[in-house]
């Protein structure tokens, strides 16, 4: 047995792993009346299933954003992926920026992001957002051709289960005007409403940290809601997210009220800058999905110390190998790191739990929103045990789609007049309060 | 086609990827008498050839240092590699720090690394230094087996050939004592000497611009060379490296003497303080690969300016796979990036080659020790084209071991007395000039 030896038997021909195919399905998915500070979630939000096809009949899945201006840049690239090999990984944001960089909406959106509260948005994030869903749509597709999990494409996990918190939200029982579809989780607008809420979600999932998303209400009663799952949930890591909302001395005074039972206190206001200002007068980590998503914000903010734990998104970030190079920044520069979620279904569940799996020094229980999402485009849904998820071992994500929940989803989409094909969180507040405006910041 | 439908044919069947032999085989290299700041390069100098064989019978081929210290890491983590998937890489630090913790030689050697000359020497670059060599197996038997290129498995190539740069050092025509095996170069040891061996560099190999070894002259007289450079080849890009033998003083009188000529100045003096004391005063860039060769090195050097460009080097960062992550950090900061190579065989330069191709932000040229290694253990050598090489498309590296190439240069370190057997260029220096000892730095 030498190395000089022919290779041995039956190797993947390359060939077999250019793509042949690549199908777009955008869908609306029931998300439940949920509040932050710009608003209350829609009844349905819109998401993109990526299909990918090789020559070899390998196929892979992918999913992003599904609103209307990422379906834009989506079809393009999907376009350009035909004939690519689904290892050529590293040609993908050079291909998305040549043939997106046109795209009206990938130009002049120089504002705030309203729906996805994740900051500033450029081109440069949007097409990210785009490339990440085709980026993981390819490792599926690799791994089933090779037969490894898409953590092994990754180099490997470091652990064999995925620690995630419990996501609670100040919600309404109905979605206003009885739109969409009712769920039981009932209101949860005060500190009893959201100990019930972790409650449920401990018993259930087994999660025992909780993340709060906060900024609906005056802090106060913000901290007086995390005072009472501290007090139901004694010695479990705690978090407050008042998506920016408020002013720094506001946040340095609720750092200094909760400092004894917080984890972190994530993006307590907007922007570097003021991040900065509320870390140099506090001990309390600080985190954030907002004012660094991208590798340019992260110089700024890592030099001035404004943030000490990022929570990563594959989506925002270009991919689960762009994930793993922030997780390699992090570390270098001693940040710690979690992961966002949003609102999404199992395909960037299972990515999320793949990347998440090979990163040795993942610092926290990682968001999830999926409890939430009681729709999924998967024949079966990811199980939570103990407030983790397995790590699979299948190849590929190891998860599988179900055509029909897929196309009754998209029939959804296409019944849409257009009013949910973006996401708009105020829009669905006005429709309860016809003189909502999405607040200006700081709130408090 | 959909991609609920059974994985397609013949995958690789994962188990057929666990490692079940590890070979280490230590050689001594022909090295030409070629002068640094310590001393000379011996007639021979150490290194390690890997070679790992999986279930499924695919080969691998990893090489890094041979000396002692580093032989006595190899060989507890080979043990430990058996029964591990190629794979698995990111838990080879925590394998590595394990199973070659306890070491003699990783331990308390916090000392500058007077062969190496590449820094502090620490029991983390060690042992990095050890399981790059089987990063780079793992990764090769790994292409073998699944049919890719090295460069797919680091998520594909950006670039159909990779750039490298001419090094330049003063040299003797021949080792002290009539020692080594000659080769037809002759002497190098002013001005004239450099030129016609830049000469001879650029008509042999292609090769468009040029680093100079300095630190062994006084600087006035290395200027001179680097001048009679600038002249002999006007417009093209040069670099002096004096290996931090020089004072801040002196360093900022050399970049302003040299600014309208040279690219970048290497390593001019030693730590990150100083260097940052020299990048205030000048525009030049500063390369390192002495004051940043690990993560831990880098917030430090970054924050504070000292290093505009990290020459990267697979062995110092442990693999391919963390230079692509070092690449990350340095374009999040702004910092250029090209390659170091110091001794080595094609099994490293092929390496080195594969993970230049993925790397859309290389800024420079990559140094290439190369061609002063006359003798491999490669069927084929490497061979530059206009001062590039080829990025092979060929499962794995691409290259072939030739085994009784390799077991010549086993044989000659088993002969050797120990002398040579760790690399010691004071040494080799003392057998011309036995008063020699190693300079304390600043030199000059």
């Amino acid at each position: 047995m030498t190395a000089d030896r022919a290779t041995p038997a039956a190797p993947t021909d390359p060939a077999d792993l250019v793509l042949t195919e690549v199908r777009l399905t955008p869908v609306l998915i029931a998300d439940p009346p949920l509040l932050n500070t710009q608003g209350v979630h829609q009844p349905h939000t819109p998401r993109l299933i990526i299909e990918v096809v090789t020559a070899g009949g390998a196929t892979g899945l992918g999913e992003t954003y599904g609103d209307t201006e990422y379906l834009e840049l989506a079809r393009p690239l999907a376009e350009a992926m035909i004939g690519r090999p689904v290892t050529d990984l590293n040609g993908l944001p050079a291909l998305a920026a040549r043939v997106c960089g046109d795209s009206p909406a990938a130009t002049g959106a120089d504002a705030v992001d309203a729906g996805g509260l994740r900051g500033v948005r450029t081109a440069d994030k949007l097409r990210l957002s785009v490339l990440s869903g085709f980026e993981v749509a390819c490792l599926d597709a690799w791994g089933h051709a090779t037969g490894l999990p898409v953590h092994a494409l990754l180099g490997g996990k470091v652990r064999d289960r995925v620690e995630y918190s419990a996501y609670l939200f100040y919600r309404w029982a109905r979605h206003p005007g009885g739109r969409g579809e009712p769920d039981d989780w009932g209101a949860a607008l005060d500190p009893a409403g959201i100990v019930a809420q972790a409650r449920r979600f401990a018993d259930t999932y087994g999660f025992t940290s909780f993340k709060l998303k906060g900024g609906v209400y005056e802090p106060a009663r913000e901290v007086a809601a995390v005072r009472a799952l501290a007090a139901a949930f004694p010695g479990r890591p705690l978090r407050l997210d008042p998506n920016g909302a408020w002013s720094v001395p506001v946040s340095l005074e609720v750092a200094h009220e909760l400092r004894d039972v917080l984890e972190y206190l994530e993006d307590p206001v907007s922007g570097t800058a003021r991040m900065a200002e509320v870390a140099a007068g506090t001990d309390l980590p600080l985190a954030t999905n907002m004012c660094v998503t991208t590798f340019d914000e992260i110089a700024e903010a890592f030099t001035r110390g404004a943030v000490q734990v990022v929570l990563a998104d594959h989506h925002y970030w270009g991919g689960l190998r762009n994930t793993r190079e922030l997780a390699a920044v992090c570390r270098t520069f001693g940040v710690g790191l979690s992961m966002h979620s949003n609102t999404h279904l199992g395909i960037s569940l299972a990515a999320m739990t793949h990347v998440a799996a090979t990163v040795p020094h993942l610092d926290y229980a990682c968001d999830t929103h999926y409890p939430w999402q009681r729709e999924d485009v998967l024949t079966e849904r990811l199980a939570f045990r103990d407030g983790h998820l397995d790590v699979s071992d299948a190849p590929g994500l190891g998860v599988t789609l179900d055509r029909d929940r897929l196309a009754a989803l998209h029939r959804r989409w296409l019944a849409d007049d257009g009013g949910q094909r973006v996401r708009d969180d105020a829009a669905a507040m006005r429709v309860a309060d016809p003189g909502w405006v999405t607040p200006a910041v700081p709130r408090w």
